[in-house]
């Protein structure tokens, strides 16, 4: 026998979290994945996953009947998307303009799929006239993937605008809301967004591990008109779909996360609870708080002011500070985290998030003093 | 706006959980569970991470360097082993003797490769005969792919023997050992199984949501020398093991399920602390004492008294009595959860789970006198 490793039980300090996710987690949230396992086809389980449904349903602002939440993370989510709903040889636009975009081109590519690159600048949003040239140049593109809030930059981009445009040519749209959800103004229903997806670790201050997502009546039918199998069959929603259809008996995919579960139903019960709308300009008044005192330390934000996340602020790390050595200070000094840059901002630039649960004023607080001891 | 959902919190009862999983989970479990959630590349997550491999390690009982836990369920572990591994054109003797067996016949031909199926009865081993002829007759075939501990019979299957035939064919093995794990005789590198998958909702008694996985030396080889890309960029084990390898700094892949993990971590922990023969021990012992006295109320065991599973007893259910009508007794009297018969066997048996934490003998006594009440 290989010998038994002896370890003591992990006793994790209590963080500040605000870097890019996971995010601060509600102490509720915490609470509520700690109550007694149950099993997954228990009445009352089953129960809980109906009204699991309904608050997914009302964070993303949509009444689309395949909304779920994938038991996995969010690139996991991404997968589902497109795994599902692409077929081999179909085109799909695809905006770059940080690392999740980056991200979508190559889950096209595993479908046995092209993707059409539409480059922007790392910072910048997607820009909706060159999305319109590449959609009128590409007629035969069935679908159009953006990313509503790069988690990389910072940057928004208008998902209305877009998810219009892909209407117009007959495109369905594909949209990484795994950053926006909780934190922006989102409508899937209103904005004609065909398929979404999104994390629990952001603005949903829940932990990290779950991907809620939805699919629209016309996705819907292009996945169930599909000539191949879909390549997964963990992520197949055709199959995944009869557990969570809550039509009648559920049968059997896979054990679902049941504590996971509880607390992501706890974490968007209090979402409720607040109201999205509060909840959005919430983060907004922290981001010009936290903006207002990143200008007086003379940081400057990567993403023009129009087109800044509030619950994602990128800043450049000032000529001769040590990048690693700072966060290094505040997660020692002041079990505070901030995210390192990522992809092409890598050593350039912090991202402070300000997400979820994490949006508060004693945060903000807390990370422009730390930073302000540390930069002196 | 869509209105908010007006909901309560969710407050499940306590019950006793003797299906085919979840298992009733490890109070201490729970609670390292809902410990403060840091960041996942925060250096003192990275050494909790480092700890984590070395328990799966024991568990499974290996030295393999790729050995980590995929951020979904068993099924998720099933997947990442057929699309790492097998590529389009190839072929892969799949052993189906229960439902699971024929879900990895599913993963091979999503897969875009054959599966040359051998079949056993619902309820008997893999025979090792049956697969040698197979073996003999494929020399083409360059996998052999079996369940250990068939969860939706309760079988036993000889995967010593079998694994070694596969290395007499040059086929790598791929087990699955979702239900076995912890619960039965398991040895990796004795054994020279190449590539294995488990579940952390059964004889680990953590939550549903993780599946430990560990992938030997050849398996990595055959990984390494692919010509096709893995058609899933969430299980690409050449991306994850960026983040898992341990060797200098951790990339980022995926947002790992940072509370799960301190859970499996305390799970393995507390399996490390009693030691693994223990374990094995104890859930016989427990089999014993409930084998005696479901034998006592009259009822007989699916599978034949040497190829049984401790951990999951599936039993016939008597002439005449209702079957869901006694699950919900038991469920609504006694707050006791004992599983179904699934596919084949749906209707015609129960499964009782004596797995990690649930073997003990105030569960046995519970289970065998709400059964006798329950059948009187």
């Amino acid at each position: 026998m290989l010998a038994a490793p002896q370890l003591q039980a992990f006793n994790p300090p209590r963080r500040t979290l605000m870097g890019p996710g996971p995010s601060d987690v509600y102490p509720e949230v915490l609470a509520a994945q700690s109550k007694p396992t149950i099993g997954h086809l228990d009445p009352l389980f089953v129960g809980m996953m109906d009204e699991l449904k309904s608050l997914i349903q009302y964070a993303f602002q949509t009444q689309n009947e395949m909304t779920l939440a994938v038991s996995a993370p969010g690139s996991a989510g991404m997968e589902t998307c497109f795994v599902n709903l692409v077929e081999p040889g179909e085109t799909v636009i695809v905006c770059r303009n940080g690392v999740f975009g980056e991200r979508m081109r190559q889950n096209v590519e595993r479908v046995g799929a092209t993707a059409v690159v539409v480059d922007n600048e790392w910072g910048e949003p997607v820009s909706v006239d060159a999305v319109a040239k590449a959609l009128a140049s590409h007629p035969e593109a069935k679908f159009l993937a953006f990313v509503h809030a790069e988690t990389s930059t910072g940057a928004l981009s208008d998902a209305q605008s877009l998810c219009a445009l892909a209407k117009q040519h007959d495109c369905l749209s594909i949209v990484d809301a795994v950053t926006s959800l909780g934190g922006v103004e989102l409508r899937v229903d209103d904005w004609g967004i065909d398929a979404i997806y999104a994390g629990s670790q952001k603005c949903l201050s829940c932990v990290p591990g779950l991907s809620p997502v939805s699919f629209s009546p016309a996705a819907v039918e292009k996945l169930k008109a599909r000539k191949t199998p879909v390549q997964s069959w963990f992520l197949d929603q055709t199959l995944v779909m009869g557990y969570w259809s809550g039509e009648g008996k559920r049968s059997y995919h896979h054990t679902a996360p049941v504590n996971a579960l509880y607390a992501l139903h706890e974490s968007l019960r209090l979402l409720a609870e607040e109201g999205l709308e509060q909840a959005w300009q919430r983060h907004q008044q922290m981001h010009l708080l936290l903006r207002q005192g990143l200008e007086k330390l003379g940081l400057q934000f990567v993403v023009n002011e129009g087109d800044r996340l509030p619950q994602l602020n990128a800043v450049y790390i000032p000529d001769g500070v040590n990048d690693a050595a700072v966060r290094q200070q505040l997660l020692q000094k002041y079990n505070l985290e901030i995210g390192a840059g990522l992809g092409a901002l890598a050593g350039k630039a912090w991202r402070i998030g300000l997400m979820g649960y994490g949006a508060r004023r004693e945060n903000v607080a807390l990370c422009l003093r730390a930073l302000e001891e540390q930069l002196a």
